[in-house]
């Protein structure tokens, strides 16, 4: 069966770099907003009897969903055999209990509105937490793939001597993945999180390590807040300025700037979400899972 | 059994008004952005064995949609009876057929999405063009409500010896409805549209109308394009600045000052969306038909 590849607006580079790898046709759809704000969308492609996976990465979710579903349901109406979902950053990961009474379990209903919609579903490391696996959350199948030995490679082409810094003690064994190829030392930070944006951080002693180049990691750099405490509480214990690279960069508002202004070196990110930090490409790795799905 | 009304995000003031006329219990829903995007939602009331509506007008509706579907599944996770939608602008009824290949219909995914989500939707002179009743497009209860008499009442109180002017000839009979209780004359115009924004409109001679105030009326006023050629049109007729009066104040962009640049006298629209120019309250006639629904 052949195979089509549709990117929703802002994920044609990543689209094109799929179709490459793998070979298959890509397409685009044709959207514009409305004076009103509602959206015009038209898929300019035969999608009969063909899988075909939309790209779109879910940073930013709320105003991408509903251009998404139409193109779900319009492809779907064109006879596409199967539909999936290529969204390299997975929103609504984070509210996955109830904390208080009345709150919407968010992650379970986004789950259930795309498990409606796609077949498949291909994924970078999803924030799982208080979940083991997506299969919990997704009734459709669904491929998450791992930035470690791309976070791991980029370090050991890029950075002399590095001492690996993780975001808390959740990370650890995540941190010691990516340490492993090139047998650096690590350490993990302590976290208390106190709202969106109030996040303390602490690190072990580190003093040992000032002819280290420190390469401060997390999995999504939102509003940014743990990378600034980890980049000042690295300049306290007098270690050079660090590399910091984050799988997912979504740098909400000011985040960006605010992590430059605390003194961090490179910053680097993957191109799961379009950014002028990313310096690792993902898409050899979603175009493999794309082959197998396929296949 | 008892009733709730719920507002999301802006439509406060409406749901407090509905309320009162009802005597039903308000409540409220706790939100928030995150910063990296994503929406908080806590519903803060008792919904067990309640009819629930859910306030929520849907112009600029892609943002407002997922934010929406996770109040209604909360809700009646939390054991709502019926859940109900009053959206007073209804989006989504302007691609009601695919004119070129490929098109999404969007009126169809959008009424689908909303149908499966909800047991009743209450709106306002849905821009129904060429479905003839919404029940073309949704599944569930749906219960249609006309300004009509609401803004002929308003012209009949503000207006001495109007002259109706309506949008083109679709509108016609609407117009004569609005125009019958003052026993007003009215006119239509004849409307070419090129695009999104380019409209040209042609009225007949209304010469003879040079002492009486014109009042243009439409059902949506977004781009603003048509009332403004209508407004530009009664002044090279010699006619006094006109009133300007819509069902529905989208008011996208510039369209408020452009039509108050073009010559408009006073611009008036029902509540139904948000805006300074709302003055004709529509909570009455919707506090109505949410009682017979619940009856």
């Amino acid at each position: 069966m052949t195979s089509l590849v549709l990117p929703l607006p802002g994920n044609e580079p990543l689209a094109a770099s799929l179709a490459q790898r793998t070979r298959w046709e890509v397409a685009s759809l044709g959207t514009r907003t409305f004076p009103d704000g509602e959206t015009y969308l038209r898929v300019q492609a035969d999608c009969c009897r063909k899988n075909v996976f939309l790209v779109c990465t879910l940073d930013r979710p709320d105003a991408k969903l509903l251009p998404l579903l139409f193109a779900a349901d319009t492809v779907r109406e064109f006879g596409a055999a199967r539909v999936g979902l290529v969204a390299p950053y997975l929103a609504y990961m984070r509210q996955d209990r109830r904390f208080q009474d009345g709150e919407a379990v968010t992650s379970r209903i986004f789950a259930d509105l795309l498990s409606s919609r796609f077949d498949w579903l291909v994924t970078l490391d999803p924030h799982l937490h208080r979940y083991r696996t997506l299969g919990e959350l997704y009734r459709i199948r669904t491929w998450v793939l791992h930035a470690a030995p791309l976070l791991a490679s980029w370090i050991a082409a890029n950075v002399e001597r590095p001492l690996l810094v993780g975001p808390d003690e959740e990370s650890a064994q995540w941190v010691a993945d990516v340490a492993r190829p090139s047998r650096s030392p690590y350490v993990v930070s302590t976290k208390l999180r106190r709202g969106d944006r109030d996040v303390e951080i602490s690190l072990p002693d580190v003093g040992g390590y000032r002819d280290r180049t420190p390469v401060v990691l997390d999995d999504i750099v939102s509003s940014g807040r743990t990378m600034v405490q980890a980049v000042r509480c690295l300049a306290v214990a007098g270690l050079p300025p660090p590399v910091c690279v984050g799988v997912h960069g979504i740098f909400a508002g000011t985040a960006h700037s605010e992590l430059v202004a605390a003194g961090a070196g490179r910053i680097v990110t993957t191109n799961s979400v379009p950014h002028p930090t990313n310096g690792i490409d993902v898409s050899n790795l979603i175009a493999s899972s794309l082959t197998a799905l396929a296949s």
